[in-house]
């Protein structure tokens, strides 16, 4: 049977594969990536970190009861506690400072793609957010599944071992799969005009996200 | 010499003590508070907290940086993690339940004084939040602290003892020099203008706080 | 066959009836309606004019398509370039000067419906906006008929006859009957649990309105 | 004596420049922009007026007055009721009809910016959103007065003189000189602090606008 996610993904197929197969992507898994546009991304990724809180703090604005403001609270966490912390650290191993993460300037997709998803939700609903937000959340869990099942992917000195293995872990995909299931509860709910707009807004953060990836080739 | 916040508070002296010695506070103080409009009080209280979790992950949603979201997101742990199970305890100790509490529809003055923050902090920013939250989070710890400084102050076999007690405490108090500070160094910076409308933001909480102690007494 | 919108009210028959058929409007019908709590009236709907304007630039931003944003400014021009010089005028008939209006302080119960409102049309959708208002749009419009067919009701030397006819008069009821029409097709498309969250704003609008009416009697 | 408009442009001095002095520009100057090129900008632009007139609703929204209220309205009139009818017609000149623009898609482009506009107004206050605007409003201005002052600029037979006499002439270039008044007039009132931080607004608003013409030349 189809989930309503994956009726999502069939309606933005050709995005939604760009997305998760970028040459950003299968350089990563391949380990040739370039590694200034891993630096790149990284970078990005911290301002992008900073936006992805403030996206959780609206959904916590948004709740209409304890339970979700919860399941916000948790996700606010999880990236203010611990995430950031996870995020500078790796950044100081890629020879990244502290220092030069705290004056860095957005780039245009980091500026696209995060704004999108804060205006979908602070326009529409709770909803809204979550599908503006999940080609990041379900999008990284799935990219990192498919790296490990592909044949070209390097295991053994791959310098992205690390960023894969940290996606394709128990921890991050038992996160995506709650957000799977919070998000074919509510999506189930809707009717066919909710539908056809929510993806619209899956559609066209899916492909700022692509724009995220492309973001890291062209300053490399 | 007077602190911005001082100054809030004289432009607004006939507002802020009816507020702060309602009757609601001096009967709570001398014990002899109808037990009915305490339990009113605390019911509400249940319903506000909820609004005011929404109101610090407005506060998140509106930061400009790391060092403004943790501000948020520290005062939203300690309303959702700690406050909220310490006050459905201590609302069981006085016999209401936690189904009671689910079941519970908001109180005018509960409506009116949690919107009121919601929109001022929306429509404004970081700043107006924190003034409209003001009359809440640095009134109750001088209330408080007033109430221990009162001679009809009943200090044996109150049964409000233990709510004195907690906003009289150290840590109460140094959350409200916490958010003092922070509030006097962001007052500083603004200009006349500002200032004037801030002070009709501080003027409007403290009536509508006011009216949140007036329920109690009106639905007793 | 029972429309969405009426079976909102029948969900807050008892809160509807008694913010229909408040004793404010049964005096206003009668024209025994002391004076001065009608000119407190006037002076706050003035007040509540301006937020009923920040309400519908509210709608133009949650707008999903150029049809949306035509329906909200429509609505901002009724009230901006239209009702607020009616407005304006018509308290000046009844010695209440333009300055005198600029000078006036919100009222608890102006803050009360008109944060509201805002609150949840900018946490919630379009609809839950169109809901909250409601209780005002739709409201005067059955409120006014109403006093039309009540025997009591004097339409010689009524002093509130103008403000009766000009809610009674064509041009306003066409307006709610617009209004009626777009709230019933878009309710018809929620679900259970969307029209549950849904009857709770109408109810909690519909209460603050009732206060609304209140305010004047009690100002008096 | 430099205005605090003229400083924002100074601190962003390059940026400003790439905008205003952008290939699009300049090929629109010699008429040499290939008319795809501009057809691709013509129908974001269609969708980029919807975007605009959602941010003027929220600048509605975010008014504290009826002054700032009605500022916002005949903004929101400008758009919807007569731009937005002038840009169909011009669309249709440039064969592109009326149910082309309504099956459009936005760009990335049209996506980033006014996205990034409505974040910064929600996030932020008026100001935040005027200044978001400028690079748009304040910068077509510039632009098409830039235009018609260089040698390279053909005024014969030119395929985009329309639109080049729209914004250099007179009812643009005084709408033009209205927001700047307004603009130096708050931007005058604000601290070092808060300047800082409208600079970063304008900057990344200025880039965005930049990327909006380079979508043109990149879709052709």
């Amino acid at each position: 049977m189809t989930t309503p996610f994956e009726l999502l993904k069939h309606r933005s197929a050709g995005d939604w594969q760009r997305y998760c197969e970028h040459s950003f992507v299968r350089e990563l898994a391949e380990g040739t990536l370039p590694q200034t546009a891993f630096r790149h991304y990284l970078k990005q990724d911290y301002l992008f970190l900073i936006q992805f809180a403030r996206a959780w703090g609206l959904a916590v604005y948004k709740s209409r009861d304890l339970c979700e403001i919860r399941q916000g609270l948790e996700a606010l966490k999880a990236i203010v506690d611990v995430e950031m912390g996870l995020h500078v650290r790796y950044c100081a191993d890629w020879g990244i400072s502290e220092t030069e993460l705290a004056g860095l300037e957005e780039s245009r997709a980091t500026l696209a793609y995060t704004r999108y998803v804060l205006d979908a939700g602070m326009s529409g609903d709770l909803l809204d957010l979550h599908v503006a937000l999940a080609p990041c959340i379900i999008g990284y869990g799935e990219i990192a599944s498919w790296i490990e099942r592909q044949p070209f992917t390097n295991t053994t000195g791959n310098p992205y071992q690390d960023w894969i293995e940290m996606y394709a872990g128990d921890e991050y995909q038992e996160l995506v799969r709650s957000e799977l299931e919070w998000l074919n509860r509510r999506l189930s709910q809707v009717d066919q005009t909710r539908f056809d707009r929510l993806s619209v807004v899956f559609r066209d953060a899916t492909r700022l996200e692509a724009d995220f990836w492309q973001m890291g080739l062209d300053l490399a």
